[in-house]
């Protein structure tokens, strides 16, 4: 039966739980397709994760191996493509718990940068898992920085071969998923060099393992990195070269090549490569960042109306957690985010499909536009989502600690991807460096980029708000944090600038300013978060009361923004004093508004409880059954300890026996 | 050798190392036994932590329960008692990782709670590991409302018995350390029934294994509540008692009786047990929280001078990590960090000394003042030093997420002090309206503690500061922390009064204002703190440099407050906004001073590399072979998975024989 705290909750919806899940999904069918791929994967046992949180690293990359050879039965077994509308939503079923996502990165990589020959020579060997490839960039010593790699590959012109190597530790290969166990070829980024002269750094197809019996090739060291806070189902690896050879034909050439005679020659267009940057970049923020908080943000808000603690009021029962205005506090705003950036991705994924229909025309015009959004909103993102989860546990309490309510293997999840694919800082500061420009570009008149073109206007100016429920008006907050924004990137731009002309070197100057920098990129994104929220409100049905429950989110997350960034909106006196109390009571009031709606509007995210995975955030409620059953199943339960024989026994007994 | 870049730090260091050491352990003396301890527990094999990021949650307590029987002999061995110098620096050297601490809480509960006869009975027995004791206070459902526990304990006048009961799920024990698998005996807390009429939690001490073979005693389900996210090496235990009978004297009965007829009698003072709660509070500060961040700290800045990335100029070599601005405010506030809560944990340890003397005496005017304080600070100190860790762990990149770095592992461990001991939002409550009932007897003349006299004189006015330098004085921002608290307070005070007069109910009132209530503890927490490192600094000896680099780092601490928080500085226009500006200067200004001596203030720390247990952290900086090394040793690289045979091969071979 279901937790009746947790039912009655559900019964006063002040919307359409159905019609919003739609709205999410981008239509009904869509939905439709989504829960059949759901239903699919989940009564397959070979795709359980019953066990997942009692199995050590070992057994998770097992299950992960199974589980990524499983799906190309299933695939063909329900007449499943990768081109076709079910694909994008397997991942997301198997809660990314399998593995091969390398060998796909391989496949792209040579898409895309090997020439028609070499995508025609191994694409069809990939496809049909006659190899398993790997993709081998980073190094111990050499992450963001690709010009820094230190690994070589010499053309030997009389062999017509590369000669790879591993000139020293830093150079090793390191984090390269499904390379220290499973793969069998690797595109490995090396210097290059012909006649003693570097060329810079290139992709070359490496084969690391014997396609008989698994066994290392010559020349080849590598193995696992060894534990993570997360990812033990990923075989991440080490790989060194000594003197490895591979025919010219290996390196990926669709850009340059290395001629038989040792003459180098590069054409056409780079750019091509940025763009696949910034394609993983967006794929990530839903799949790896989004889902997981409204993961969270499910397992915390069920548990804090099932869970009771101490009294309101005296005489009465003990309260619902989420009763208490702390705890609306930590998690509502938590909530309302996961549908900011729902929306937000959504943005993101137009823009992306406007661009790459450009590319495809040959016009690059856009690109770096899109490069600096998705560089900022990558790192705003998975910040932002990375603290919220961290919210979600802890005000779960103890519960919430233990791997069992799953609100733990979110966060060590989550937290990688403020790291990987872009380190966050760095990214930030590519989207400033943008902003900067563009800030230059409309400051002399010059034409710039329409999501930027505020900062032509950069004006002095007070906020309107006369009371409370001005602050309502997405009008208002949009142009407040517009105002801070353009507030924040014109103050750094005239820093920089004043540096620069006070005889300090443009780097060093640059650097001076980068806390600022980071933090100006940081506002451009909230804002435009916040307006594209406001926007896509506009937009919704009015019907259901979708329109009327989303507006209340959108001014929330806008409010506690202000809120919890005071002093970049009072700084300049654009929000007074006062209007910043208008801005806290109107915060407040709505917590105690969307708390009414809180789970149905997490219902409406439409997880399942084999998704969720969690004993504390199921459907039903029933926390505390669950909760006991699962520990019972842990294999700390399995079996009397031997710590029981060796040591505890001897200590009670021989204490005993001088009695 | 050392890594030169790491060496190259060290040369350069403004002060004395080991006279920072010595002034952090309290004199030259207690460094000097806390070495010896490190050393002895160090050099044996036993309390090895070598290969813990390899060993499952078996292994770990295993491991753990042998180390504490080994620490019996190992204490004897040595000559350390309990009351002797060394004691407290044992837990330290040993990283906290060892069984039986609830032991020590049983103890100390009989202790405080029992009666004479009892402490004569028990307290030997677990002296000498007679029995093993654990401490069931947290249900599955129930946790900081003590009043809300659901066991219960029924008077048997017939038998002269307790009978024990678990009447339903949600009454479960859950929690309990030590008890899922070494307890023999435990303190139950129950509701007290006799004749029918509640008398509420009292305490009972349980047999639930057997002392022959260590079996479940009759009536009693228990076992390991499974995995959590750090923690492996502790048992935390589930227990349900079904009609388990205890004789009538295991009732705890320093305070109260049950007397043979039934009847049941009070006496005495239980405002000890306030206190029992505030010591406990007060020494996990240092040992849970603050010696993490301080390890945090070490690895993060030693690697970020050996990590080299990127280029800051053109042409030259790439620059350490740590030399880029962004870097520097990621790391350095987090180093001032950890020396402002060392020094506010001293200042709370004097202030405990104090009340506890005092009590030995029969006062207990002062300790709603403790109690407040270590609240607040308890929850203030976790938090913050929980958000740093994740910030030092964030700040090394992907080499940061390996477990092999340690960071994870202390992150996971320090999450948990925002929970247990009294979850943090509770607490800063506690504290909230210690100072809400401060400030209203402060406005009507009536005294307060020393402490909270400057909520007596709340007053409009100006910071003084007319450049950036002036932001370098104690002065000028201890007086802008110290009106920004003091605001705080008054404002929150003022809403309450409006609320209720205007007729809302005082609990609803109460609950409106919790939000705004939390923001003012924080709020007193960050000025007391950031005054005693101001007092603190200007108490120190002006030679070998450690005044003056202790101001730096009080400087760096008072102004990163001011900078993130400065909405609530800058709200009633008591700083302004080209006054945020000097600050924002100054804290800049600051990094690169510090930076010079970053790895000496860390050096001072004074953690061996066994301690740190991490490929990032060590002395001599050698990460890369380290990281290697150790990855070697991982259980995944120990053979050949099964998932070769199993999965891959069958996959890699069914389709080349299909060619």
């Amino acid at each position: 039966g279901m937790n009746p705290d947790l039912a009655s909750e559900r019964q006063t919806a002040s919307f359409s739980v159905e019609k919003l899940t739609a709205q999410l999904d981008g239509g009904a069918e869509h939905t439709r397709i989504r829960r059949a791929v759901v239903e699919a994967i989940e009564c397959d046992p070979v795709f359980s994760r019953e066990n997942q949180y009692f199995q050590s690293q070992n057994e998770r990359y097992e299950a992960a191996v199974r589980k990524a050879v499983h799906l190309q039965k299933k695939m063909h077994e329900m007449g499943w493509t990768e081109d076709g509308p079910e694909f994008k939503y397997i991942y997301r079923a198997l809660s990314g718990d399998i593995a091969f996502l390398l060998h796909r990165i391989f496949m792209r990589s040579i898409s895309v940068l090997g020439s028609d020959k070499q995508i025609a020579k191994w694409i069809p060997l990939a496809t049909q898992y006659q190899l398993i490839g790997s993709y081998a960039q980073t190094e111990l010593g050499h992450g963001t920085y690709l010009q820094g790699l230190e690994t070589t590959a010499v053309f030997d012109i009389t062999t017509q071969e590369f000669i790879l190597n591993t000139p020293k530790i830093s150079a090793m290969k390191w984090w390269p998923g499904d390379m220290g166990r499973s793969a069998t070829h690797t595109v490995v980024f090396a210097q290059l060099y012909i006649h003693g002269k570097c060329y810079g750094v290139h992709p070359f197809i490496v084969q690391i393992r014997s396609l008989q019996d698994h066994s290392l090739c010559p020349g080849i060291t590598a193995g696992d990195i060894g534990p993570k806070m997360n990812f033990e189902h990923v075989d991440n690896g080490y790989l060194m070269l000594q003197n490895v050879r591979v025919p010219r034909e290996n390196m990926l050439n669709k850009f340059c090549e290395v001629q038989p005679d040792g003459t180098y020659a590069r054409w056409g267009s780079q750019k091509i490569n940025y763009f696949t940057m910034t394609t993983v970049r967006i794929s990530l923020i839903s799949d790896e960042v989004i889902i997981p908080l409204m993961k969270a943000c499910t397992i915390a808000i069920r548990y804090s109306v099932v869970r009771r603690q101490s009294k309101l009021k005296p005489g009465e029962q003990e309260a619902k957690i989420l009763d208490y205005q702390t705890q609306q506090e930590k998690l509502l705003p938590q909530l309302a985010a996961a549908y900011a950036f729902h929306f937000i991705n959504n943005y993101l994924q137009e823009l992306f499909d406007k661009v790459y229909r450009e590319i495809q025309g040959k016009k690059f015009d856009t690109l770096p536009e899109l490069h600096a959004f998705s560089s900022g909103f990558k790192a705003m993102v998975t910040q932002y989502c990375t603290s919220a989860v961290a919210i979600c546990l802890q005000a779960c309490g103890g519960h919430g600690y233990s791997l069992l309510s799953g609100l733990p293997s979110l966060y060590t999840k989550i937290v990688a991807s403020c790291i990987y694919e872009g380190e966050n800082t760095i990214l930030l500061l590519q989207t400033a460096r943008f902003l900067i420009k563009c800030f230059m570009a409309a400051g002399a008149g010059q034409p710039v980029p329409p999501s930027v073109t505020y900062l032509a206007a950069v004006k002095p100016g007070k906020c309107p708000a006369k009371n409370k429920l001005d602050f309502l008006s997405p009008d208002v907050y949009a142009e407040a944090y517009q105002h801070m924004a353009a507030r924040l990137i014109s103050s750094t731009a005239a820093k920089l600038q004043d540096l620069i002309q006070s005889g300090v070197k443009k780097t060093d100057a640059w650097n001076q300013c980068t806390v600022q920098l980071v933090q100006a990129a940081k506002a451009h994104c909230h804002y435009i978060t916040v307006k594209n929220f406001a926007e896509t409100v506009e937009k919704l049905e009015t019907k259901a009361g979708i329109q009327k429950i989303m507006k209340h989110l959108c001014d929330l997350f806008a409010l506690h923004g202000i809120f919890s960034n005071g002093g970049v909106f009072l700084h300049d006196g654009y929000v007074s004093g006062a209007q910043m109390d208008m801005v806290t009571a109107s915060y407040l009031d709505l917590l105690a508004v969307i708390r009414k709606d809180a789970v149905p509007l997490v219902d409406a995210f439409d997880f399942t409880d084999k998704s969720l995975n969690s004993a504390l955030g199921s459907y039903d409620g029933q926390v505390y059954q669950r909760l006991y059953e699962w520990a019972q199943k842990s294999p700390t339960n399995k079996q009397m300890s031997p710590a029981y024989e060796r040591y505890l026994k001897p200590l009670l007994h021989n204490t005993l026996s001088k009695l």
